[in-house]
C-alpha cells in the first residue's frame, strides 16, 4: 500500500515540542515496517505565519511571502527526517520527481512546500497522484471537513463521507475572502476530484490517527470516496 | 509602466506560423520602446495539447503530462525570445524570480509554465503580482469573459467590466468537469482577486489588441478593475 | 548485456501516434525482462523540424535552434519513459552520468539531446562508450547505411558489415552540405571509431527488429564490428 | 567605498519585530544612497536556536543541525530584502559569486549562511576578502569585543583597538567547550587575519551605529587595524 | 564588434607561467578598453594531457577523459579570469548562454569546455555563432593551417587564405586516427562551415598577434574568409 | 563498519602516477568487499599548490585561490574513482548529502572540497560526522601528529595517542602565520573535538597503512580517542 500523509505544520510542530515531531515520526516508521510506502508533506505552521506576518509588513509581495512560507514547511520537514532516522530519505524533497524517487528506492520521502501559488495541502494532493498512492491523509487541526467552520458556527456538522466532487463544492464557498481557511484547500480539492483520489480528512494532533485511518480506515474523520 | 502579457499558446502559434510569432514580438518591442516593462509569460496550444493526448492514452499521470505541457510552452517561449531578438533576455524565465531580474536589467522577460498543478494562466497572475505590474492582460482565443461558453451557448453575453471577485464568480462554475475551459482559470482568477491586480481579457488572434490595451486601454474585451 | 538504442524521433512518434511508441515500449520492456540493461536515446522527429524551420525564420541562430530541437527531444523522451512505466527511471536523464546512475540502479534510462553541436546520434555513441555497452543500435527510418543516400539514388547499396574506419569513410562525405543527412551523423561515426563500439544500424520504424537485433543480431540493416 | 555587514540574527530580529528589521534596512539604504556598495550577512537568531534545539533532540547530527540554520538564516535574509526593497537584489545570494555578481550591478546583496562548518560570521569574512571590501562590521549583541565574556565577567575590559593577530589571540580561548560563544567566532578570526580586512565589532541592536561607523569610524565598539 | 577568441591551453599556460597568463590578459584589456566585445574559450594543455593520461591508465572511459579535460580547462579559465579582474565576469561561463549573458552586460566572459565530445575548438566555434561574433580567433601552438603537420612534414605549406569549406577539406584527413591533432578540430570546423564564421588561426604564443589579427586583420597566419 | 578516509593529494598523487592511485583504490576496495562502508576525501597536492601559486601572482583573492584549489580536488577525486571501477559512486560527491546518499546505497563515495574557507581536512572531519563513521583516517605525508613539525624540529616527538581536545590544543598553536601547516587543519580538529569522532592520523605514502589501520588499528601514527 502507498500513502502520502500531509501534515500540517501546526501539527507537527505547534511549539516546536520534539515529542510530537517524534510521536509523527513512529508512527510513519511503524507503517513503513509494515511494508507500507509512505510520503509525507510537511505545512509551515506557526513559524510560517509569524514569518510571513513580518514580511508583510515590510513590503514583500505575496509570491515572496510564499517562498517564506515554502522554506519554513523545508525546515519542518529537516525536522520530521532526523525523527525518521534511518527510514527516510536524508533529502527535503525538492519536487515530486525526487520524492517519487524516493519512494522508488524503499525510503521514506519528507517534502515541504514546492512553488508560490501552490499550498502543501494541493503539494500533497498533486504527489499522491504522481506516485500513484492509495490514499492520502490530511492530519489537520479539525477532526473532519464540516458543513461550515466549526470555530465560527457552533452549528457545523462534520461529514462523514463525501465524494471528490462533493468536496469541491464544500470548499469552494469556504475559500472567498480575507483569512479564509479550510481543512483542505481548494486546488486540492480540485487536484483530487481530477485523479479521484481516496483521501481522509482527520485530527492530526492525536498522531496514531494517521496509523489506525491508513491499517482499518477507522478515523473519526471524513472520507473522500470517489 | 510595467505589463506582463499572457499569451496563449494556441494565439501565439497556432501552427508555428512565423508570422503569428513575429506580430506578437514586435506589439511587445513597440512597448518596450515607448519604455514600457514587459514581461511575457506563453501558454502551451495545439502542440501540447497533442502530446499530452498521447502521453495520457501511454498511461501517464497528470503530473507527467503538465510537465509536458510545461516543457512545450517553453518551447513556445523561446519562439517568442527568438522573434523579440536583442530586446528579450535570451533565456527562458525558469520562476518568477528569473523573470523579476531580467525586468529589474531592462530586458523583456518570457517564461512559460513552472510547475505541475499551475496553468501558465495562474503563472501570469502570480508574475504580475512578484513584479508589482500595472496591467496583466490575457491575449487569448476568445474577446472576452462571457456569461457562459460562446462556443456553446449562443445567448452568452461578453462582460465588459468585472470586479476581481466578479471574475472569480463567474470563472468558478466553469471550471468544473473534465475538458472543462474558461478564458482565465480559476486559479488565475483567485490570485487577481488576491492582488487586486488591474486585468485585461482580449482576442489575441490580433496581436495588436494588445499595444491598444496597454497604451490606451481601448481593446474590445473585458476590464477586470478592482 | 548491456544495449544502448537511438531511437530516431521520426521512428519514434513519426504523428505523436500513442500505439508506436508502445512497440517500442514493448521491445525495451522484453529486452529488460530478459535482464539486459537497456538505455534509450530519442530523437526529435518533425516536431522538431516544424519549430526549427519556424525559429530560423524568425532569426534564431544556430545554437537556439539546437536548444529546441533538445527540449523536443527531451518532450520525446518523456512518451516512452509514459510507455515503460515501472521499468524506467521516471527522470529525463540530462547527461551521462545521470544515465549511467539509473542504469546502475538497474532502471532502463532514457535521454534526449544533450548539448548544442551534438546530435542524439552523438549522444547515443558517447553514452554506449560511457555505460560500456556491449552493442550499440540505431533504429532510423532507413534499413541500413547505403554507398549512397538511397531515396536519392537508385544504385546506392547497401552495406551488410562496416569496421569503424569504413563507416566513418563512408559518413564522411555524406556530411558536407546544406541539407546533408546521413543514418548516423560524422561525429557518431566518429565516436564510435573512437570507443570500437559494436554498432547496428537497422530500419526502426518495426520495433521488434530492435529487440531480433539484441538477441539474436539478425536485423536486415548494417552491421559495424570493430 | 565597500562594505560587508554581518548582522546576528538576534540583532536584526530578535522577536520577528518589523520595525527593528526595517531600521536596519534604513541604515544600508542610506549607505547606499551615499555611493556605497553594501552586502549584508545574516545570521541566525533565536529561530535558528529553537529548530536546532529540537532537531538535536529528534536525532539530528551537526551537519543536519548547520543545515537547518542555515535555512534559518535564508529567510532573515528575505526579511532584510523585504525592507531594502528595490535596493537589493531580490534573491539571497547562495554563494560568494552571486554576492560578488550582485555588487557589481550596483545592488546591494543579502546572505545568510552557506555551508555546514562554517558561521555567518566566517562567511562575512570571506565575503568581505571575495567583494574586496575596504571594511568589515560585525554587528551583534555585545557592544564589542572584551577580555572576557562580558555576561559572565564583571571585570571584563573592551577592547578598544586590536590587529587581527590580536584578535585571533583573544577569540582562540573562548571557543573552546559546549556552548562556547564570541562576538566574532574563530574561524572568521583567522579569515580576517588571513586577509588584514580592517574590521569593526559593535552593538547592533542600534542600527545607527552600523552608518556612523562606517561614515565616521566612531561607534563605541572594537576596531580591528592590521 | 564581437570577438570569440580560443587559447590553447599550451599556448596559456603550458608551464603554469603568470607572466604568459597575464600577457593574454592585457591584449584581451586592451581590445574592451577600444570598445570590443570579447569572449574567450580557454583550452586544456599540459595538465589536462597529464591527467587524462593517468585517468587512462586507471581504467577510465572516453567521457570520463573528457569530463577531466573539462575541468582542467575551467581551472585554466580561472586563471584568465583572474588576469583580466575587473573587466572579466568572475564566473567561468558553464554554457553558451552564460557567456551570451555577461557578453550583454558589457563583460568579458571566459568559459572552457563544455560537454564530453565537443573539444575547447568546437566550443569557441558553437560560441561564436551564438553570441554572433564578427570574428573567431585561434590562438593555438602553431602559425597557421598547413598542408600537412609542420611537425612531421618539412614539405607542409601554410594557407594564407582558405573558405570555410576548404577548412573542412584540409582538416577532415588530419583528424583520423589515434593521437591525430590539428590547429582547428574537424567539428569546430563543420561549425564554421555551417555559420559561416570569419576565422582566423594564428601563433598564440605571441599574444600581441590576437590583438593586431582583431585591430588590422594583420597576424601572419591563415585567414578563413566565406 | 563505517569509515572515512581523508587522502592528502600528496599522497594520493604526488606527481600523478596512477601505481599510487590504484594502490589507494585496492585499499579501499578491499575494505568494501569486506562489507565496510567507506567514503573517500581527497586533497589538491601539487597540482593545486602550483595553480594556486599561479593565481596569486596574477591578483587573485583567497576565495578564488579555494575555488581553484576545490576544483582540483575534484579531479583527483575522479582519479580515484576511476581506480574504483565499479565500486564507486561515479559521481564525484558535490557535499555531504550526495556523499550520504552513495553510502545508502552500498556505494564508496569520493568528494574532494566543498566550499571556500574549508580544507578538505575539514570536510573529511563534517562527513565523518554526516555519516554516523566508526572512524575516520588521515593518511597524510606525516606519519602521525608531533609536538612540533617534524621536518623543522629534529626534537619533535610523535604523539601515540592524543583525545579530541588534546588535538586542539596541539593543533592551535601550527594554525598561525603564513604558510602554516599541520598534519590536520584546526577546523578539522575542532570538528573532530565536536564530535568525538574515533580518528587516526597515519603515513599515506604506503596505502596498506590505511587497511591495516582500519582492520586491526595497527597502524604506526596518532590515535585520537575521546
Ligand atoms: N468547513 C470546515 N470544516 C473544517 N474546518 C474548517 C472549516 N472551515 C474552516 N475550517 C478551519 O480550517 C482550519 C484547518 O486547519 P489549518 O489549515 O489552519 O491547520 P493545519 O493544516 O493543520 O496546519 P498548517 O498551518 O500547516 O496549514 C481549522 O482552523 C478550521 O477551523
Ligand atoms: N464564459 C466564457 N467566456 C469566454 N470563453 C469561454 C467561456 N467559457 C469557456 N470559454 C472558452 O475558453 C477558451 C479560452 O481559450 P483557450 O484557453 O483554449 O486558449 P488559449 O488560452 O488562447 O491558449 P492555451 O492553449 O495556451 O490555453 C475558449 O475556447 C472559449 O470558448
Ligand atoms: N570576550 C567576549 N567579548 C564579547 N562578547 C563575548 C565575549 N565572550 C563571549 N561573548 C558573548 O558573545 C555573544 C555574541 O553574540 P551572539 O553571537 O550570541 O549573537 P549575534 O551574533 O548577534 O546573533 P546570532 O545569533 O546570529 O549569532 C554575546 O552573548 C557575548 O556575551
Ligand atoms: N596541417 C596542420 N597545420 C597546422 N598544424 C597542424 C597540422 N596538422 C597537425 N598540426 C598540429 O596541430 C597542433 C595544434 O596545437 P594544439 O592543439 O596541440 O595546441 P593548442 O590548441 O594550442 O592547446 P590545447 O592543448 O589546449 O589544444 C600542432 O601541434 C601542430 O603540429
Ligand atoms: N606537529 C606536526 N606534526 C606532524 N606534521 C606536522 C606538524 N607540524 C607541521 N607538520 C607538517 O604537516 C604536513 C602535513 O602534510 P600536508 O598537509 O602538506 O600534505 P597532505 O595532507 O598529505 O596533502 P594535501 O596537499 O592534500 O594537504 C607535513 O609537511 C608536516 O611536516
Ligand atoms: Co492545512
Ligand atoms: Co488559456
Ligand atoms: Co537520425
Ligand atoms: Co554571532
Ligand atoms: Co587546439
Ligand atoms: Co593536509
Ligand atoms: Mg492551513
Ligand atoms: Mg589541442
Amino acid at each position: 500500500m502507498r500513502v502520502v500523509v500531509c501534515i500540517g505544520g501546526s501539527v507537527l510542530a505547534p511549539d516546536l515540542d520534539p515529542r510530537r515531531v517524534e510521536a509523527h515520526g513512529e508512527v510513519i516508521e511503524g507503517l513503513a515496517a509494515e511494508g507500507c510506502s509512505v510520503a509525507a508533506v510537511v505545512g509551515g505552521g506557526g513559524v510560517a505565519r509569524d514569518y510571513i506576518g513580518t514580511a508583510r509588513e515590510l513590503g514583500a509581495n505575496e509570491v515572496q511571502l510564499d517562498r517564506i512560507g515554502i522554506d519554513v514547511t523545508r525546515i519542518n520537514a529537516r525536522l520530521l527526517i532526523a525523527a525518521l532516522g534511518a527510514d527516510a530519505d536524508p533529502k527535503v524533497a525538492q519536487d515530486y520527481e525526487d520524492a517519487g524517487d524516493a519512494l522508488r528506492r524503499g525510503d521514506v520521502s519528507v517534502m515541504g512546500g514546492v512553488m508560490p501559488g501552490q499550498t502543501t495541502d494541493a503539494v500533497a494532493a498533486a504527489l499522491a497522484e504522481y506516485v500513484g498512492a492509495d490514499l492520502l491523509v490530511y492530519a489537520t487541526s479539525v477532526d473532519g471537513v464540516y458543513s461550515a467552520d466549526p470555530d465560527a458556527d457552533a452549528d457545523a456538522e462534520k461529514y462523514g463521507r463525501l465524494t471528490p466532487a462533493e468536496l469541491v463544492d464544500v470548499i469552494a464557498p469556504m475559500s472567498r475572502g480575507a483569512g479564509a481557511s479550510a481543512p483542505v484547500d481548494l486546488l486540492a480539492a480540485k487536484l483530487i476530484e481530477r485523479s479521484g483520489m481516496r483521501t481522509i480528512v482527520l485530527d492530526g494532533t492525536d498522531p496514531d490517527r494517521i496509523g489506525t485511518a491508513v491499517r482499518r480506515g477507522d478515523h473519526g474523520g471524513t472520507d473522500v470516496v470517489p
